[in-house]
């Protein structure tokens, strides 16, 4: 699947990762190329477009402003039956989902790849009522996924070879990072890894050794933008020198396993929400993702300018 | 502490991390300031000056390669007798550093702060030989420190609020990113979280989830920028909308606690070693540190520009 040749994809859900879709999508289209949004919602045409003139442009090219060649539809069999690629970021429902599958089954071309944004369902799970269980593939993204390159590819057991190759092929084209995962696993990679440095986090903020917004400003001033550059196991094979990782581990693998021992595993609903959510309150209101995601953008692109 | 008045800065020990605070004092010196270097290695001034020639450039401002400003001395009473700072970046050992503070509480100005970069003995072990043990504190870096702006400042239960308070503003002076710990936790926070994260990554690789490359371009593509721009907290706080943190968790609290119950507790010696070590020096070779630190400093520029 070249970028080059008209290319006919369609969005199932018009909500906050759908329109961050419809924005990437957008910037990526040949002339020749339709975007179609499915979704229920009433007035949908005009939701879309006043939602996507809201994100912040910076994070925008100028052709993912160009709402015109946006078909927002709702009937969900003239939505797929023509489409190359069916990309669903609907609700996180299991029986939602296998509903769907089974429905865009029923309309869509052979051959047309079926995606799914969902964070925790995997594809063996929703493809369940599906007569054609090779076809469906997950492929979470990093919110916002017109900013963030991050794409995980999820397939189940019994997604085809092809339908991983040309999915991943389809990013890379467009400068994205699609990263094959060989297991189902819970919760995907890259939220496994953030969410255990937040149990870590939610520990020492409960436990008074730093507030929250102390916590933040040590992510922020020291591996988030190392992390940007390298990560973790790129970061520590540096710090092991010649010896690589191993002599990381030889130098300070002493401590880490005394971290390890020593951390805290917290769990949801051990009593620490009340402190922890009160003190994200007070520190940051309501967050100006704008100014986050144009932040994000720059970071990006200096990491992007400089190789790797 | 103001930064612009006479300051006598004496850094003991001239590795990685001496020689990096090194760059970082010089860029910072006012004319009449003055920089010693402590060490026992023989031609040390040669050394020293060699040593920060090999700094990539774009990180280093014009001053901090102006090494005429380093005095580098072998006698420990003449390196602190008359300095306003003694900054410890010697060997990770006990004896030696109890030891080093008593002889120094012996010879140096009353006031004069007592910095260790220590990244794992704690201030109220290491001064266990001193006669005042108020003085001691521990400032700890994230690697390389003329680059990073973090310092956990970790001060014993001796240590008087008065050096905590002087040291702080010293850094914040500085434009850099000085955070308190209110407790002598293991291992101080930073690399609590980094190796919590790290933990779960080494039990996605030996589970064969994904390579050790992979699971860094995830990093890099995804959490790293976020992180660089706006902490886990602020960020799930942002992910909540206008519900904050405690949204967030009301709508994926499950996914986050599903992620916990399997995550994968490893531990040193568990047998993950030789794979793990092995990919990332074929991944990796040696990793040339000078690009790494020339992009970190980048996306802190963007970042900072930015604002808050």
């Amino acid at each position: 699947m070249e970028s080059g040749r008209e290319l006919k994809i369609t969005l199932i859900g018009a909500g906050t990762i759908g329109l961050s879709f419809a924005a990437f999508h957008l910037s990526h289209l040949t002339s020749e190329s339709q975007l179609t949004i499915y979704d229920t919602r009433p007035n949908l045409e005009t939701y879309v477009q006043e939602a996507l003139s809201k994100f912040d442009t910076s994070t925008l090219s100028n052709s993912s402003r160009d709402f015109s060649k946006i078909r927002a539809l709702k009937s969900l069999q003239e939505a797929v039956q023509d489409a190359d690629i069916i990309q669903e970021s609907g609700p996180e429902n299991l029986n939602f989902k296998s509903e769907l599958w089974a429905e865009v089954e029923r309309h869509a071309p052979r051959d047309a790849l079926l995606w799914s944004s969902t964070s925790g369902i995997p594809a063996s799970q929703q493809s369940a009522n599906m007569k054609d269980k090779s076809r469906l593939i997950v492929v979470h993204p990093y919110n916002p996924p017109h900013i963030m390159p991050l794409l995980e590819l999820v397939p189940s057991p019994e997604t085809s070879a092809d339908v991983i190759e040309r999915t991943k092929e389809f990013w890379e084209a467009r400068g994205r990072v699609p990263i094959h995962l060989k297991k189902e696993v819970t919760g995907f990679v890259a939220n496994r890894l953030a969410f255990a440095l937040l149990r870590e986090a939610i520990h020492l903020v409960d436990t008074g050794v730093v507030s929250v917004a102390e916590l933040d400003k040590i992510v922020e001033s020291s591996m988030g933008p190392r992390w940007a550059v390298a990560g973790p196991f790129k970061s520590y094979h540096a710090g092991g020198g010649e010896a690589g990782l191993k002599g990381f581990f030889k130098n300070i693998g002493g401590t880490v396993q005394d971290c390890w021992t020593d951390a805290g595993e917290v769990n949801v609903g051990d009593g620490w929400e009340q402190k922890i959510f009160t003190e994200a309150k007070e520190a940051y209101g309501v967050v100006d993702t704008n100014h986050r995601d144009g932040a994000t953008t720059k970071v990006l692109g200096v990491v992007q300018n400089s190789g790797s």
